[in-house]
């Protein structure tokens, strides 16, 4: 499949000319972050809960606790859709309007399943924290099987999706652009910081390999 | 008021400890931003649409077009909750359930109607695109009629709120912390990286003050 089908339910309307159904394109926004937004629907209410999220071919996973409401929630009702969005920068345009962020954003929408096996448990959460910081997951002690029994593994299949993103410079009216007006844009990112480490052992150690190339890419 | 008042919807069950309602810290995360994750249903599925928004006492306001189905759906139906979370840092344990992130995250929710008068939603469009660059209102031209007559303007007033915040070091169990595994804290923030000029006259002009101001701030 190259691209998602287009739905009611995920064909964009408004903006249309921003949006793409591409399956690269939305992997691509996708394994750029480690954060989602979940939606669930509670007592009527629809509510956004954020989550770590890691990208496998067509599905994503999440986790949490045996006993969280929105997980609990989601598999039981089937309802639910998660969002992901980079915020890339500021656009400052002459006129209100106009104003803008540069933004990429996927909205996702398929089926849930639990995951049952330990041994698929253990991968998915693997590939968390994998998603997190690359190669993390080997530098730590195994899980207990205690820890196993009270996460609950939760399986997305991508059903349908997606993106939008903006990444042009200031669109004001024609008859705007001769304004005495600063327009143009803030470039925002999300950057790392040096890596602290935590009292005991670490101080005395070097910062493993894979953590410093994490903050050199992301610094 | 000092603190929202506890119900089913918006106390937080997982991870207590981390929970406030406090309404001055949940004030200030919301002004520490100006991107929200608005929730609503659209045919028996909660949808998250990320929004800017601007906070004044106890109404958060968000706009978009007249023809925006996910603000005409909540006008209509009243389900909405808004979430806004900063993301602070990377919480690499020793264990893989162990980690975390630090974040100040909050979830509204209250009431809605829309804002029918034009000097009051020209005010609050103002609110909104100074809560993204403080002071960046004064400078632009002044809104066309039919500009206005095109968007929509929504008060959501806060009736109930929660917040959770991590803002801690790496919480291990007690008997990995001989382990011979690094642990630590990535900080992550958002930076703005130095303005960049639209074409035209931009290129030739001073960046205005508010706008290296912002720069400075967040860099």
């Amino acid at each position: 499949m190259e691209e998602y089908s287009k739905s009611k339910t995920n064909r964009v309307k408004r903006g249309a000319n921003r949006a793409t159904y591409n399956v690269e394109k939305i992997n691509t926004i996708l394994d750029a972050g480690f954060l989602c937004y979940v939606g669930y629907i509670y007592e009527g209410k629809p509510i956004t809960i954020p989550m770590a999220y890691s990208r496998r071919d067509d599905k994503i996973y999440i986790h949490g606790s045996t006993a969280n409401r929105m997980l609990v929630s989601i598999l039981e009702s089937k309802e639910t859709s998660i969002t992901v969005m980079h915020l890339d920068g500021l656009v400052l345009a002459r006129s209100g309007l106009h104003h803008s962020v540069n933004y990429r954003s996927v909205t996702l929408f398929g089926s849930l399943k639990k995951v049952e096996k330990d041994a698929d448990k253990t991968n998915v959460l693997k590939w968390i924290v994998n998603q997190m910081v690359p190669n993390q997951w080997q530098s730590l002690r195994p899980m207990y099987q205690k820890e196993l029994d009270r996460t609950l593994v939760v399986e997305f299949t991508i059903e349908t999706a997606s993106a939008k993103v903006r990444e042009v410079s200031v669109l004001d009216e024609p008859e705007d652009y001769d304004l005495d007006i600063w327009a143009g844009i803030i470039p925002i990112k999300q950057v790392a910081k040096y890596p602290i480490a935590d009292e005991g052992k670490p101080k005395k150690m070097k910062i493993p390999k894979h953590i410093l190339n994490y903050y050199e890419a992301n610094k």
